[in-house]
């Protein structure tokens, strides 16, 4: 199940959220990414850092693999219609499907009808265990030092901070885990609930779940954050982690220029500081939480020395150790931390 | 549809929260309460100022009613088996079941094809509707003053403050409505979105939906709260609500000797004032709202120079009118805002 295609019709690379993290972090073999719009170009053409593959057109041109992935992580997770003649080609050459939306494949009757046929099968990883429930309060109780990465927004590179940070603990020899809450990071890590997709009475359950199983076994957890505590739509599911996993510290992520709230443009951001307080105010009651560090995303800045000067600026608005921790490595956040 | 028996076993009155709320606010016909520990009373020996039924022990020593309503919302919602012996003996007798719980009545099968049978119905308020997605931003631009009733915990009145402002701003000749966010809210009125049943994602955007349903025929929208900004399980609930609903003022709601979590003895809830610091912080990036006045429930206070004393003192904590609304009237309250 390791040879995989994804699927990222028009958004690859940088609106591909889930192609890009799979890219970057995960253990699959991408045989090809499916992108009309860059076919005939490589991955390394567009991004030079990660596991390379070939762009084709569609899955007429994908070489044999195990698993067709839907790499577009969309607002709102609905199925797109124009990517109906993709998934029923690798259901057609018997492969599985997996995607992270909130409409499910499973439901889908022409999807499931073909799986059938052709000994595929629909994974639907957005789909949470019936067996959630209401939190008991125990998360501040496991032994771990759990680390939460929180945001100003959403898609500032809160996965990538926690994933970079459990490698370079695991590299210093530390028992480190990484505790996945999207859909990209758990078809990176290969379990973990889904928290947007849960109803809002067992968010913070599921979390603590999540907590609890891997808390005994490790000295650090570090949390993917979802959203912002402050986003019109999606601060619901940072609440609820932020309760859920009763974090000890928090890193603050942002990307460097994100001025505006992204798809929300009529409400800007504050200023860092400002996160800052409400961050730590919202656990003090809980299970109070510093932010210990900052990550800047400067993906968007060419020039290295720009990059560095914003790390910078970023570090002193917030008066905290920071840095971008893929372009320069986690060590200065870790070093806050540990 | 309007006769009904509210089923409250060994919970009622105090932890019977829906029959309590169903008894005092709806406009359903309350032929019976089936609560075993208490058969043989009447309803006003146990609480006085709301409407009067026999207490009996059982769906069979229940008059003829149109429906059984399960009047018990217990943590994490699910079907309690004790219940089985009554529902089923209501759908026998042909009446519909409404219930709002986590666990949907319609999914038992036994359940199922009793009302099949015999002509019933079951119906799940708490059952989320398919066509809910993001919120898009929205409700901060309706003409209508929305007010919302948080809380320093679960279960301090925020339903009730926010139906007394309701009742009271419409007895003043203001186009007025009720927002109800949770299962018994929902029963009083007649409609709304069971807000934490709903996937996270979509949190935000249901209570929008309400907003922009009503916001344009209303001057002022009471919205019913949920939990508190920091429930160590419930607080997703409430962050959806404050920035779907996006206020423009909130009723701060306390129980008076309330000074732990209801459930969650681990957590001891802080002074009022930083209540007051965590929701105005949380609204100001996104829309404004101040803290407008305090709502103390004084139910556990006898005495009623006690009762004024703790709104006196309450009041002085928040440096804000406040009052307890059932006990005194909403008047300080509805004054503070319009």
């Amino acid at each position: 199940m390791n040879r995989v295609a994804l699927l990222a019709h028009d958004e690859f690379p940088h609106f591909a959220k889930t192609a890009m993290g799979l890219l970057r972090y995960s253990t699959f073999d991408v045989c090809a990414v499916i992108d009309r719009a860059n076919a005939g170009n490589r991955v390394r053409d567009l991004l030079p850092d990660v596991q390379d593959a070939p762009i084709v057109a569609s899955m007429a041109e994908v070489p044999p693999v195990d698993m067709l992935i839907i790499g577009i992580a969309n607002v709102g997770g609905g199925f797109a219609e124009d990517w109906r003649p993709d998934v029923r080609a690798a259901l057609k050459r018997g492969c599985t499907v997996m995607a992270g939306l909130h409409d499910f494949l499973a439901d889908d009757d022409e999807f499931a009808a073909l799986a059938e046929a052709h000994g595929g099968a629909l994974h639907d990883v957005r789909k949470p265990p019936r067996s959630l429930g209401v939190s008991q309060g125990r998360a501040r109780d496991v032994s771990a030092t759990v680390v939460l990465a929180v945001g100003t927004d959403c898609a500032v590179g809160k996965m990538t901070v926690a994933l970079e940070l459990t490698r370079a603990a695991q590299a210093r020899g530390e028992r480190a885990a990484f505790i996945p809450t999207g859909q990209t990071g758990i078809m990176i890590a290969g379990w973990g609930h889904p928290i947007d997709a849960i109803v809002s009475d067992f968010v913070a359950g599921a979390v603590e779940d999540m907590i609890l199983e891997k808390g005994a076994a490790h000295d650090w957890l570090f949390v993917e954050g979802q959203g912002s505590i402050i986003h019109p739509a999606y601060s619901a599911v940072t609440c609820g982690i932020l309760h859920g996993a009763m974090p000890d510290a928090l890193v603050l992520c942002h990307e460097e220029g994100r001025a505006r709230s992204k798809g929300f443009e009529g409400f800007p951001l504050p200023n860092p500081g400002a996160y800052v307080d409400l961050y730590e105010g919202l656990t003090r009651p809980v299970h109070p939480a510093r932010v210990a560090a900052g990550a800047l995303n400067t993906r968007a800045i060419d020039d290295t020395a720009e990059a560095e000067a914003a790390v910078t600026r970023y570090g002193e608005a917030l008066g905290l150790p920071a840095t971008d921790p893929v372009r320069f490595g986690p060590d200065a956040i870790l070093d806050a931390l540990l």
